[in-house]
């Protein structure tokens, strides 16, 4: 059975090693980590062991650390046969891991956390490998937890990674300020979920350049300058202005 | 039975007609718009008219105009008895309706087009009036169509619409910029459609700081770095600065 070692006991470690557990064609060899014991959420049906010297053998070695560990960590695993050391980095190159033999990228398309269950299955993989030997491993891998298996390489890989950064973590950046100024108003800031939702399904069925709505796009400055207005004495009321200026630059484009 | 008369022929009038034709207690009496013909997507079964002049008696007269000409159309509105008039704007006071006898307002805090179906019974509806006898019908009305109607006065609603403009608006177009990101490398901008609706499902069940992820949340400045390596000749170098600064500055707050 292909054995597969996770190095990580984080979210994206927590993701991968519970849907390997899931499926009966591949076999979570070991789970490797710095802490003593693992998380709660994590206490799966798991082999961990912290002490990095007594990694198992695997087909795969999937390193799920930070960005700036992942090569000190790699070198701790040895070359064994056919092995494959794959990291799970969207902005790091796949050369960080040049010093193996076989070596490549598995890069889940996603926001996880061990707090939130979500559908791997349906997680776009952007996959690289070093070489035939690498592709086929990563590739059979991929495949067996994930219906979108894309390859790409590791300059993509990282607009990819600036982009997911646009419309995840500053997405999110911007629901905090919605709340904030709902919350400053002592409104319940529940109140704008079916927004938030409706938002993104949209999204799903229409292009964003179909779906931007509101004052900037419209250019009605009547409701541009009432916003800063409200907004004046806020952390926000310069962030309101740069964006709302950048939507009205790019209004040619976009359109109502 | 209740009779309603919808004023305009825009994304909001279309939705309000359509709920308001679906329900068993309500009338749709007509709808009035400056076009000759309705668009076809609002091609139901509608007694329209294009002379404001000739607006047929109905209990409530819902302006669902643009900001700027609701004063306008609002005075070619006979009160009639008990009727009531209503505008439907987030940022537009009460008080522009002022020189009528019962006037109100019923915001639907929604994204709201034509071509994109929606579930209006789950929209929240934030309605406000001048006296009793308004806000007897306008939450009577709102009641029949939506199961989230919520008080709100012209203050309250201003911030929720400044609220709505960050969660929707400047979401679209992180969304927009994500895309554009990915077409500058040829990357097909779907891939990116797992994260986004995982973004919006994580907001509904965590709050936005403790949903908060990504390089500026961890103060990860190398791959912020490399970020605003990869956008140095772009146009959106300057917002991926200034949001991710922003995020720094409020990392106190938010963790992750």
């Amino acid at each position: 059975m292909f054995s597969v070692c996770v190095i990580g006991t984080g979210n994206v470690a927590y993701h991968f090693s519970k849907i390997i557990l899931e499926n009966k064609n591949l076999k979570l060899s070991q789970v490797i980590g710095r802490k003593k014991e693992l998380d709660f959420e994590f206490k799966l049906n798991i082999n961990y062991n912290n002490n990095l010297n007594s990694i198992a053998d695997a087909d795969l070695y999937l390193i799920c650390v930070s960005d700036v560990t992942i090569k000190e960590i790699s070198k701790k695993i040895k070359d064994k046969s056919n092995s494959v050391i794959a990291h799970c980095s969207g902005s790091t190159n796949i050369n960080v891991l040049k010093n193996h033999k076989n070596f490549g990228v598995i890069y889940p398309l996603q926001t996880l956390t061990k707090k939130k269950k979500i559908d791997f299955y349906k997680t776009p993989l952007l996959i690289e490998a070093n070489n035939r030997n690498s592709f086929k491993k990563i590739n059979f891998f991929s495949k067996s937890i994930c219906n979108q298996v894309i390859k790409c390489n590791s300059d993509e890989r990282a607009y990819v990674h600036v982009s997911a950064v646009f419309c995840n973590n500053f997405v999110n950046y911007m629901n905090f300020i919605s709340q904030k100024i709902l919350e400053s108003k002592k409104i319940d800031p529940k109140i704008i979920l079916p927004l938030v939702s409706e938002t993104a399904n949209k999204l799903v069925q229409l292009r964003p350049i179909e779906a931007q709505t509101g004052p900037a796009i419209r250019k009605d400055m009547v409701t541009i300058k009432k916003h800063l207005h409200l907004l004046e004495n806020s952390d926000f009321f310069y962030l309101y202005k740069i964006l709302t200026n950048s939507i009205l630059k790019n209004t040619d484009e976009l359109q109502e």
